[in-house]
């Protein structure tokens, strides 16, 4: 598993730091880092955020909400897709994953990337892991096809 | 399994005509079947729409997202509760779950009756189930606790 | 949520003595309770057995398996199922569960009961909540229809 | 998205013949293609095989098993995976999936691939997905955390 680290020994190319990005990036990350105050995380004690801009340039925010039966948690990447796409809005440009462990980015989980990539059409979503500290901020810069290759569609069934 | 039919000759006693409901309970399950409009399901074709109001009275709603990978679906209820948990509302006061279904009413599935079991909080949430046509409409009057009765908790974890 | 307690003050009356279980059932709450041993649970550290018999007599048993995204954790009862399921039996006739906590029987997760009415086929399936330990050993006895009244169904989608 | 087409024209490298294959690579595509025929899919007549091998030469196999809510679906590796960790086997070698999709071979969606990769322990896990059908069978070879890159790992939580 690659593994990035924020000191930049082997922080590997896809890591930039957090000015150099578009503010319309920053300001998704931010929102994702405000996002994560709300996620109600008692089993696990790891808050995480996520954000969702749109194409008409709405942005839409989430938390984990975890469940007592661990199997019905939910993360902060799909609370915001969710959001978005009840409102009408399945347009992605841009995702951002705000989460604090010491030793490396925290990515989406395969459930996140699954869900994600249903919405891809054919184009692809940027993605953006960073943490809440450690300024000057690093960030992981990929993509939802990046995070699942060979992705698993069942376009049959559509 | 209990089938409760809307015609009448096998309803149990908790269904009761929309007219004879709570105007507060009238708007959510109104809220519901708006919400439904929304929903994305290219692999059931199965439209579901959900309302939570919280207890400063803000409505919640949600639709049913799926997926080419079944496994990763959210159904309704659980997006209307993740927008208001994501807001940091998490005092649920009423649900409602409106879908079409000829043989009965759709109530939620287990792992939204889970989901929601979490935030009962030593209450519990009444849950109004309905279907978006055939009027004079009527309604399956239960609750989240009614649903899930010995539901599983995990006190320990917490 | 009911709660059932062990020192029979406020046992409900599906609470049963061990001894006084049919032998049958006796077995899989027995070979539930050995299952348990495999559990994978580094997150929790609640370890879960369950034990299904199939009406040609054959026992299956499973345990909790969990992971670090919480979402993908698979519970016992689930394991258990799958392994009869893809063994080509889908006919359950009863179901144990066993797991340790002090304030109560541990019941099956709603993911769970959702994933066993989808088998119950008209009938019911028998369930059995026990402990490992606390002898002389008490049983919650309950059904998968009980514990999931007023089952959603989609019937049409098959 | 990658897609890997089994004519030859869009094959990318790691696609391999069949016959070209290792037998014990050769033998756990067979378990899979087996399997498949236990699928439980009324939902969406999309039967999938998956086999896992484990460091003592064991090979368990599984099917996907399907639910009217759709999100309680259980995939074929996942099935494959848990009958093997429930007996104490989770030092997996080796996994196939099988399925029929006319315009690709079908990997293993999101859920699966994290489930697989909380068992890869500083190893990999070789992964080959092949069609039923369609001889000379032809094989997409890659592994677990090629399709999961840059995973999400919640070490702390251990
Ligand atoms: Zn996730
Ligand atoms: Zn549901
Ligand atoms: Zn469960
Ligand atoms: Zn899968």
């Amino acid at each position: 598993m690659t593994q990035v680290f924020i000191n930049g020994a082997r922080d590997d190319l896809n890591v930039r730091e957090f000015q150099s990005l578009d503010p319309s990036i920053q300001e998704i990350i931010l929102a994702a880092t405000e996002a994560r105050k709300q996620a109600y995380c008692p089993y696990s004690n790891f808050a995480v955020g996520a954000a969702l801009r749109t194409s008409d340039g709405t942005i839409y925010s989430g938390c984990n909400i975890e469940n007592g039966a661990y199997a019905t948690c939910i993360c902060a990447e799909r609370t915001a897709a969710v959001k978005a796409i009840s409102e009408g809005k399945r347009d992605f440009v841009a995702c951002a994953v705000v989460a604090q462990q010491d030793n490396g980015f925290t990515t989406p989980c395969g459930v996140c990337r699954q869900f994600l990539s249903e919405f891809v059409n054919g184009k692809d979503i940027p993605l953006y892991a960073a943490k809440p500290t450690n300024l000057p901020l690093r960030v992981l810069c990929t993509s939802v096809l990046q995070l699942l290759p060979n992705g698993f569609s069942f376009a049959n069934g559509k």
